[in-house]
């Protein structure tokens, strides 16, 4: 029985893990549970998986049983084995780091921690022995093509789906609205993380986690679109075999690899692949020109030091002020390059440097939205 | 350094084990080769690699410090740690064999001898703990799948090019040349194989190697036609979690593997693939009907005891006569069903009753073709 805390219960990965917990009662018991908002989600999770600690961000009742707790608490507790990181954006830091310093396994969702803060949350992972088990599908592929390797990695071929826009010419680009760019093609995800999609941003922040995962360097990390999103990424040895992980594109089988890990779980519930029905998997190069901010979620994972924070920070902003309608998608690109140009980066900052990054970062991104000073 | 024999020096899997060999110096030293017709280049092959033991099935002269030995004491042979059995058909089963009782590694390119005396091979290989280290392409795909992996197999998907024919209507498939089925679009192989492929009863002597192999019963292994080559073989997991190995078709890379298990060594000589040139792969359904041969290898398997052997002999005869223009393309089914359905199954067969029926089948497929007794 493995008893898991869930931070970002009632999220799209939250979710789809109570689902897994669900399928497997005997395997995974919920210790505790946190979310932000949406507290009536939340009341309904804790009636029928009755953890012993909850969280949310707005104010709650909870039944006398339940202790309300810090997401750190939560993630430390001494009764829990697992912390699933299921938030979004960077708050999921500070309780990624708690579950680390007590040594629990940590099975990641959270695209941003390892991008913002790889270099400490690994060096601290190594010093504390607490195993990270990526969720993202891109890794948990990643991940079990490496499984029982030892040799080295010659090479890891991240696949892309291109998101809804990856046909659109740059004029066409320049009209997208919000509507549009929640929906993704091939995903059912949260919003931030869609949008991410629709930029290709997320490509770069998962080549950065990659890096740090599993210590590969950037010039060894390529990106490539594959539109059917049923390969989830492929790794390429040194004797020039591939091996790539497939699936139907559901976060259900990462989530519970992750959870199971290093078990396989047999699920009649989770979908199965019938490569006949897909009859054919693409691979196109990417169109850099026309997605800016993959170039720049790169270029700042390279750069390293507080420069992934200041990206992800300001493509937050970015994206609420999209959301909003007070700016265009192809600003999403130029707010988080002017502010990045304006960023002094600092090299192998500390975990307040880059939280200190992140602060400067989201309020410098609405100064140059407000101000008018975006480049075009 | 790793001390091989390979037998079936000359043929296409022999000299591209060499070509590894060439490239390894200093990792593997060629003790024993044995050849069949082709002395020229194997009086080549014994002056470059200076074996100890060589055998060849013509008289040949040989240099004095090389011992002219049977096959079946190279492949036992003390000093040897790998067999490489490159023969085709049914000649490299004694000596495969030997191999086993030598409790050596053994690296297996030909399709028949697990085809043909699968229980045998296996139970023989546990009990001398003698290793099996596939070369053929799709085997060592799924070898390399299945690294590191504990779960349960839910399916096994072989992938088939389809051969030179596969878009062929049966009026067109009745008109096939020799020199048309000897050109195979995607592989280079010998001329056997090579057949085998475009009759597409590679795949179901593939499909029983596998069976034997990983220990997969018949219903969880499927065919795909799959005209690139490029994905050797996939494997379901019981989460539906599905792998896949790929590289450029080109057998140096599973003979490297299984040479250099469980090392994979970096070989620049070894091509890279590049999966934005390729652009797509597809997956289609086998067509049954159009392609009688792959059916009857796998119902020979299912049945097995000397179903498989009869199966295997009556190809070999039927091949020879098409290559000799004596019969036509679709009657290798002909002849190969007209064998299995004269033939008297025995179960669990001693191997000395599988190569009594694979006589037996020689020679009544010869007659029935020259009897003139094959159903049209």
């Amino acid at each position: 029985m493995k008893r898991l805390a869930i931070l970002g219960s009632t999220g799209s990965i939250g979710q789809q893990t109570l689902d897994i917990v669900r399928s497997f009662p005997n395997k995974f018991k919920v210790i505790g549970l946190a979310s932000g908002r949406n507290i009536s989600l939340l009341a309904k999770q804790i009636s029928e998986f009755q953890p012993q600690l909850a969280y949310s961000a707005l104010k709650l009742s909870l039944p006398d049983k339940v202790k309300f707790s810090s997401m750190e608490e939560i993630a430390s507790y001494p009764e829990t084995d697992l912390v699933v990181i299921a938030t979004s954006g960077k708050i999921g830091l500070t309780p990624t780091l708690a579950a680390i310093r007590s040594s629990k396994k940590i099975a990641l969702a959270n695209k941003e921690i390892l991008a913002m803060a790889g270099e400490i949350i690994i060096a601290e992972a190594k010093r504390h022995r607490a195993q990270i088990l990526p969720i993202d599908s891109e890794h948990s592929a990643v991940w079990q093509c490496l499984r029982g390797e030892k040799a080295e990695v010659a090479r890891l071929l991240l696949t892309a789906s291109g998101g809804p826009f990856y046909h659109y010419s740059s004029s066409q680009l320049a009209k997208v609205t919000a509507d549009e760019a929640l929906q993704h093609p091939t995903w059912k995800m949260g919003r931030k993380v869609t949008i991410d999609s629709a930029t290709l941003i997320n490509k770069g922040l998962e080549a950065t986690e990659a890096h740090w995962l599993f210590s590969i360097p950037f010039d060894k990390i390529e990106i490539v679109i594959h539109s059917q999103s049923i390969v989830h990424s492929l790794v390429e040895f040194t004797d020039g075999s591939v091996k790539a992980q497939l699936s139907f594109p559901d976060m259900h089988l990462p989530i519970q690899y992750a959870l199971s890990y290093p078990k396989r779980l047999p699920n009649s519930k989770l979908p199965r692949l019938d490569l006949v029905q897909v009859n054919s998997l693409t691979f196109k190069p990417v169109n850099y020109a026309n997605f800016p901010c993959l170039e720049l979620a790169l270029e700042a994972g390279r750069r390293g030091g507080t420069y992934p924070a200041v990206l992800c920070a300001a493509d937050e902003i970015a994206i609420e002020l999209f959301l909003a309608k007070h700016t265009s998608f192809p600003d999403i690109a130029r707010i988080i390059a002017r502010t990045i140009s304006l960023h002094q980066g600092i090299a192998n900052p500390t975990l307040d440097e880059i939280l200190a990054a992140d602060a400067w970062a989201r309020e410098t991104a609405l100064q140059i939205v407000n101000k008018g000073s975006l480049c075009y």
